[in-house]
């Protein structure tokens, strides 16, 4: 809109969404990316659900990063939402703000991450906008899912006895970004799989049905295990006190935080987790973990909620509650 | 995501989502606000149109500008891609990336101008999310609209004989970048009128039925009146051959046009208009323009498409070419 650019050198807007875009546009109702706007279409039966999460560069991944990670994490942390609302995904749209720096090499990685995690998770790109972002790189990114009529899970729908859930481990985004900046050491192994868990979560899409099947509540972890606990309190009036010790945490975090509470306050309260927290109604427990069995995805089983609405403690050994209060993380 | 704030002058996330932006989302699909996705609804019969347009602090609008109309030009880019594709705006999704400076004054004007377009357009907002941008705000929105099946209108379906239309006036707001940085003297009414012009575009909306009834082919104007209707030759295989005396200025335009062809230049190459730009098959012309008589919005007709592909001429009284091809602006 309105700047004009001199830099032969480097594909104009045109030649850069048919080039690197198109090839992930391959509903009909994207019209190629050669249109304004696209057509969604939604199953028969099916409600959309819509989420948009964006990222910027010094926030929430470093300029350096290699752009194919970045590509894939900018759009997995939408994905985690639509899987935590037990929706299966179909398409996003992209907004792209480029700093003026960017070249071609770098956008060539950037669209074959995204379109490697298009067709990983079966989802087509439906249009969006390219600008310029003198004050670094933002990935603003809307995706699309679907669910049948009534299966939708928000945070609000937990209920005092109910259990709470979690898919996967938490921390290791979290320890990744400290072994990513220098901050904390490990052996070589470890460090590359903290910081590969923090350059690429994996949110668990395919858990999706399970969630809109047995799910009370449910939201993803973005912000911190802890801080998105108390989100999940405070939405369903419910309170949690969960032992520390059932938290699941992998080898490599497990490892960092063996005697340093510091560092498991870090695991906790960091976020990149990209996991899903949930509860599931009493009755339907046993049921549930029965079919969790059958599938490949991690889920542990934190404890039961309480009626001290939105009151969260993480209690350590002796049955006290951790001091992990004080930190207090969020998006800005 | 994992960025601690200590500055307790300003609200945090939650309490601004609640504060400033969950007055605005009135659909019951999104959970005021409280979750992290939401349900877009559908009328039964109709299908969801989806656009989304990205505007960048010193690209799209200045650091200074008033908050509010930087939140309403954000979102009308959105409506004027809907209008122009046929269809009735209904809801957004917002990401907002505000810079480290930001304050509650100014997150207060942006949402109340927000408001008084949701009102003004009767949309609401459906989600999003909000992001610490350190390089300057980033206002990123995601747009939904309806159409009847079959309705939705591309920039792809012009055929040679139909006939061009443009609404509005071309130039105003391009005009108007120009009054508002100084580089562009005219008197004090019309540098107001320009300077509005350029801060809150004015698409026209409540023209989209027309759209869908009439138009082979449509699209808005964002990136300047002779980039997009090339454009739209590419898209459709045809060409245009438009006298420049029939293109539609507001008086505060052609004032400052008069005898100078570069000014004139600027006004039909700068963007910044969203107006839409459209053709209709000769066979529909005349009741299409007995129908748009009886609207507010002014329509005018710019002559006919021909059959050379992609070529597109502006031509001045004597019939040859004006002069504006080399100016080639750009989303970057």
């Amino acid at each position: 809109m309105g700047n004009q650019v001199d830099d032969n050198a480097r594909p104009g807007e045109f030649d850069l969404i048919a080039r690197y875009f198109a090839p992930l546009a391959n509903s009909s109702g994207a019209f190629g990316l050669r249109d304004d706007a696209a057509l969604v279409d939604i199953s028969p039966g099916a409600r959309l659900v819509v989420t948009q999460d964006a990222v910027a560069s010094g926030v929430h991944f470093f300029a350096d990063d290699p752009p194919d990670l970045v590509a894939r994490k900018a759009l997995r942390v939408n994905l985690s939402d639509l899987a935590a609302k037990g929706a299966r995904p179909t398409a996003f749209s992209l907004a792209l703000g480029l700093w003026d720096g960017w070249d071609e090499a770098w956008l060539s990685s950037f669209a074959s991450g995204l379109g490697e995690d298009c067709a990983r998770f079966g989802i087509t790109l439906t249009g969006g906008d390219t600008f310029r972002s003198p004050g670094g790189l933002v990935v603003s990114i809307t995706a699309f899912g679907e669910i049948t009529d009534g299966d939708y899970v928000s945070r609000l729908g937990a209920s005092p006895s109910d259990t709470l859930f979690v898919t996967g481990t938490i921390g290791d985004g979290a320890l990744g970004l400290k072994v990513r900046s220098g901050e904390l050491i490990t052996n070589d192994t470890d460090a590359a799989l903290l910081r590969q868990a923090y350059w690429l979560p994996n949110p668990p899409v395919a858990f999706a049905p399970l969630i809109a099947r047995y799910a009370s509540a449910s939201m993803d972890i973005s912000d911190g295990f802890l801080g998105d606990l108390r989100k999940l309190a405070a939405g369903s009036d419910v309170g949690f006190d969960i032992p520390a010790s059932r938290v699941p945490l992998s080898r490599e975090v497990a490892t960092l935080a063996e005697n340093r509470p510091d560092i498991l306050a870090s695991a906790f309260s960091g976020g990149d987790d990209y996991q899903i927290l949930f509860t599931v109604p009493q009755s339907r427990v046993a049921r549930f973990e029965q079919e969790a069995q059958k599938g490949d995805i991690r889920v542990t089983a934190l404890g039961q909620a309480n009626a001290n609405a939105g009151v969260v403690a993480i209690s350590g050994p002796d049955g006290a509650p951790l001091a992990l209060a004080s930190e207090s993380w969020n998006h800005f």
